[in-house]
């Protein structure tokens, strides 16, 4: 809130002063990003952009940003929250007297909150904006929301239901070893019947594909505020390791978000190319499409992918070709996954970095 | 498990006999499909289809039949669960002494598990199966699932999220007037947080788009089991009125679960066209896209649209070729549909059968 007022005031007064006012902020893509050695981290490089009243190129973007801002300060003000299409229909209107509508579609807004972001350098999960929620948590993780306690292993076989906004989440308690992230429901879903987490003192988080940003966020919470290790299962394939990859470093569009979405601290554990000789799954293998080829050249550029078990693992798929999910291991038994192959991987410390 | 048994049994007479086995089953396809007028359900006709081992076209189905079906004897007897996506890895595999795989891929092994549940009369979730899950549930309703006991009202803004296989779940107490059901997370998320649910005596169920199979016969089992009206809630758009119709009717490609899936007592209470008109809501609509006409065209013969309330509805989307979303209503403001719209249109009881 007080971010946002310092805002309003400092535009407020150069108005006054009879200059042009200007919004400055962190510039965004590719050329202003950098992999950050010490943090191990994507982050923002120093380039600034600024976007000023008295320019016909800028002065839509001006307006937009200050009515995202007026209304992120009412959101916090009345303790509510909105959803990032909420943002967009609340805001869009004729302007008086023109024909010029404020916003167009979301695919307007929506970058305009992004930037408020890096003008404010706070994320809009703090400016109590939502998006569409997806994932979950099974396990000893005692969560308070809103005045419950939620005890996350007590929820039957469904778990608890990650929101959006993970931001006003506290934890009461915490019990387990680790963390395992898993990118599907279906895979989640086996461990919770095979008493996974109860067997091996885990936690079980699903990410339902790319993980939203609150399930990013509880993970890193997870990670720095209760200390536990995180271990990230994944299909074997470039999609599943860009997956890990944002997990673990965040992703170039949100690289601004990097300290406080990422976990660099996360370790993989499958599924690897490794896995298909030992384990003997070469039939359950599927072949690796044009789009699975590029994407993998291109994680064999990725600086935090520049070591040798990365590298080995890349290699070994551009050259076999195939992919494999990590319901594969069903092929072996249902039990397989949870009986054998994550408790050997684990004992034995199996991990890529 | 005796219907798998049964079937088996009377397979092995057959061959004993020195016959050519086969599996009868309901036929499929929209030239099997009613509306079934007295149930209000789409249903299966009683035309069947036989799949016979000795017929170069149908033997390998026949093999993959009772594939899945032993399968789901073994999970039921061991009373485990397997995701769609699991079985199909589970029985891959080259058949001994030829290059001939048991499954290519899980686009053959889906239908066959929607056959064996038209030729037992079972549906998958009693035979262990499960799918992607979707869909929250907020309210004051307790729900009994594997020893655990969930009060759906004390899980903080998130809800309850709604597992692919509801069976196992029983309703300790349910205590509402009605349920809502919302076509999009973001409207459920809104309706939690102005505490629609307490002020209104509400369950609020989110469908996340098209139903899942679990939210539907969740749905069923809330207005049968524990007496619940159903209003359903979605965007004022041909995709909204089909998934109304879906939760409502049932859908043709599971016609034969309708009786088990379809809620036909459920009403619609919005988005309309006429909603347009009155609050004011011209500004925030979106052109038809083509597909929409031909969606909206095709639901105009719909036979439980064949009223004059519903014409009249998509009479007026043809002519004014818009849609809305049911979170345009922000336009008003955040409150609005919470406040007034739903309040408002309840009291009244402005639905559309």
């Amino acid at each position: 809130m007080n971010k946002i007022r310092k805002l309003a005031e400092e535009l407020e007064a150069e108005v006054e002063k009879g200059r042009n006012p200007q919004i400055v902020m962190m510039a965004k893509g590719l050329n202003n990003v950098n992999f950050n050695e010490k943090e191990r981290l994507l982050t923002l490089g120093d380039k600034k952009m600024a976007r000023s009243f008295l320019n016909i190129a800028h002065a839509r973007k001006f307006m937009q940003t200050l009515m995202i801002a007026n209304l992120c300060r009412r959101l916090v003000e009345v303790e509510k929250h909105a959803s990032i299409r909420e943002v967009y229909y609340q805001l869009k209107h004729t302007i008086d007297k023109t024909k010029e509508n404020t916003f167009e579609g979301q695919e307007e807004s929506d970058p305009v909150i992004e930037d408020l972001e890096r003008t404010l350098d706070v994320f809009r999960e703090q400016m109590n904006l939502t998006a569409d929620r997806r994932g979950y948590l099974y396990g000893n993780v005692k969560i308070t929301d809103a005045g419950d306690t939620i005890n996350c292993a007590k929820l039957g076989r469904g778990g608890y239901g990650i929101p959006s906004t993970v931001e006003e989440l506290g934890f009461e308690e915490v019990k387990a070893d680790f963390a395992l992230v898993i990118e599907t429901a279906a895979m989640y879903e086996r461990l919770v019947e095979e008493q996974f987490a109860k067997k091996n003192n885990a936690v079980l988080i699903a990410t339902q594909g790319q993980a939203a940003r609150g399930v990013r966020r509880l993970i890193h919470r997870l990670h720095n505020e209760a200390k536990l290790p995180i271990i990230v299962f994944c299909d074997g394939d470039p999609y599943g390791y860009y997956i890990y990859s944002v997990i673990k470093m965040g992703s170039i569009n949100l690289a601004y978000l990097s300290s406080e979405l990422g976990t660099p601290d996360c370790k993989f554990i499958g599924m690897t190319m490794t896995d298909i000789e030992k384990y003997g799954l070469e039939k359950v293998t599927e072949k690796l499409k044009e789009m699975d080829i590029k994407r993998l050249k291109e994680e064999m550029e990725y600086p935090w992918f520049q070591n040798r078990h990365w590298q080995n693992e890349l290699k070994k798929m551009l050259k076999g070709g195939v992919r494999i999910e990590q319901q594969a291991l069903a092929n072996k038994s249902l039990e397989f996954v949870a009986k054998k192959y994550l408790p050997e991987k684990i004992s034995r410390e199996e991990f890529l970095p």
